[in-house]
């Protein structure tokens, strides 16, 4: 029987302000695989680890378990705090809790990092045991389908034979669309948010630029920057300051921060720096101290190759054909990295698959990042969809 | 009496496929000013040059002169070829030429190197007289109003009382504008193109990382690379990638490369370059070449302070009061750098204040840089409202 995260009976209201309750103080637990692991990239792992949290309990017929897929840059901290003293809870807290649109008092909640990540999972910051050296840049290509392999293991070894709901936004969401595919039998729901069947030569570039920028760092050492005791600082910096932008929308960044000035005189053109600069270099250094760099790039990798109806004639019709879950498929007005037209896109093949699918557009400024964020309508949606859900387990 | 460059006979039809012909085979001028000029920061040049090229003839009334502003990346080289053998004619040949939008068989067109770019203009590339050395990152910093009032000097020197037009888009947009506000009775039509009355916190958070790159390029050597022997080409390299990945909408990205490859096998995961990657790269590299690091953080600076109406208390309405240009103001539904909406709010502070404007949104797709390529309607009305504009003098 798994354990679930000690609740500790913290509430604490989150800086988001959407109703229900914390799930608490929460602890990481980890699950080692010890058997060869062969990756889509035909690359063999010799063993690996996963990171995860866990809230809300396992009912006794095992079906209340819910898979929270992270996006780029999230972990398995979704929800929570890890001590009493922290200023921040998980990435996706404003979603996941008692009484939240993911209940933790009706599902257990399952929320691991990635296989690649820099969360704790095996990763390009562990160590390579045929070198003895991190793997830096030698880890191997990690695709979505091998991320939802792994989860599918970590599910066996918490004794869930099937989720009630897979439910990622992003990158998050292309894995619970695979989830979809690749295990029929084993996700009750797929809940795809703010993503899409594959990534735009825009998105694409997007991503690239993020590379070179990580990569012509000097900083870099060709990703063996561990080993020459660097961080390539100013990549991830350039890196998450166009992930930043990009996630926001221009009418939200406007409201955010206009044309205000930090400080310096316009009319003078003396030294003058915008609260968006300031704001930005701050968030890069933040990110920068805290995310790895050759993680970063196998993230981004991993969302340039998604596309699961490459391997069906590049029919997204045919790929779904497998699929058993219902879908409830969400994207946000004032997205323009993952539009509502993408999220489109998979609802129009999951009709033509003859699949179960409800979708919804929800009037958001945040951009892409309105996923992460509260909202009326999308926490309404996504709340009573998911209790119905647990209304028939 | 100014020199016009030679014609020489050349016709040779641009990649664009534009009617019309091309205006030739074209040199460079010079007009240099000696004395001191004190810029808007309070900075003084002890003097200056400007490097420009003009096409077609003045007539004897003067009256025939327009002005070609360049943006971000231009120069004065907006049409024609230097050498027969060139590859490439100048940046606004399908736009400028006989029988073209901006016909030189109706109009003198002049078309200067801003100051602080560098093109051959006085800017960071050029000797500090106080110092000896290159200004580098010390040249002071040049506004759009500095521009206007330099270019309002080169017409003294040209003989040009007042342009016919002032003719730019985007940056080049913003300094017709200037002009109209600046120098009222010197411009008697301001032709602005895919230009906004200033730039959203996106706009300037995109100049800002583009900045960033530039600057945490250890080859930047704080500004001082010439007198370290070194180009901050990895800066400029991610810069360029920044640009055109704005400047070009998502739709024609997809039209143009969407997921093509240019090597490797996405469903084995391995070695994979997109053809988008690929071009951005290779564009990323040429603009490295040719393009100074300084100038492009002056130009963006230039960019992001671009406020007219900041010293009329924020009201548009009231910087326009001094304007007595005709104004055409054009936009283009892709372009999400500079939307057809901030066109729109020029028009509408134009029409509120009492001011003559003409304005449309073409149809485009090639997002920002439509204004640089050929498109029926855009040159219809273009060329149109010229040539009427020509029939009148």
């Amino acid at each position: 029987m798994p354990k679930t995260a000690s609740n500790g009976g913290l509430r604490r209201s989150d800086a988001g302000g959407s109703a229900g309750g914390s799930v608490g103080i929460v602890a990481p637990q980890r699950a080692a695989f010890d058997a060869p692991l062969l990756l889509q990239c035909q690359q063999e792992l010799p063993n690996f680890e996963l990171v995860y949290e866990t809230y809300g309990e396992l009912n006794a017929e095992r079906s209340n378990a819910v898979l929270i897929c992270h996006a780029l840059s999230g972990d398995h901290h979704a929800a929570g705090y890890h001590t009493p003293e922290d200023a921040k809870p998980g990435w996706w807290d404003a979603c996941i809790g008692p009484g939240k649109p993911i209940d933790t008092a009706r599902f257990f909640v399952v929320a691991p990092n990635n296989l690649g990540g820099c969360g704790g999972s095996t990763g390009p910051r562990c160590v390579n045991p045929a070198t003895g050296e991190p793997w830096g840049a030698a880890f191997p290509t990690v695709t979505v389908k091998d991320w939802v392999r792994t989860q599918a293991m970590l599910a066996d070894r918490l004794g869930i034979d099937r989720f009630a709901a897979a439910v990622g936004g992003s990158l998050g969401g292309m894995q619970a669309l695979q989830w979809a595919i690749d295990q029929p039998e084993r996700v009750a729901n797929a809940v795809v948010i703010a993503a899409a069947p594959k990534l735009s030569a825009q998105n694409i570039a997007f991503n690239e630029i993020a590379r070179q920028a990580i990569q012509s760092d000097p900083d870099f050492h060709d990703g063996r920057y561990a080993q020459a005791n660097a961080i390539p600082r100013k990549g991830l910096v350039l890196a998450r300051m166009i992930g930043h932008v990009t996630y926001l929308s221009d009418e939200r960044m406007g409201v955010k921060f206009g044309r205000e000035l930090k400080s310096g005189d316009i009319e003078a053109a003396q030294d003058v720096t915008f609260q968006v600069e300031s704001y930005l270099r701050y968030q890069g250094a933040s990110f920068s101290e805290r995310f790895d760099a050759n993680t970063y790039l196998l993230m981004t990798r991993a969302l340039d190759y998604f596309d699961p109806a490459l391997a069906f004639d590049g029919d997204l019709v045919k790929a779904l054909a497998s699929a058993k879950a219902r879908f409830l498929v969400l994207s946000f007005t004032s997205d323009w990295r993952f539009s509502p037209a993408r999220s489109d896109e998979i609802v129009d093949a999951l009709i033509a698959a003859g699949k179960d699918v409800v979708s919804a557009t929800v009037e958001a400024p945040n951009g892409h990042d309105s996923f992460l964020l509260p909202n009326d309508r999308y926490f309404d949606l996504l709340g009573g969809y998911l209790n119905a859900v647990a209304a028939k387990l």
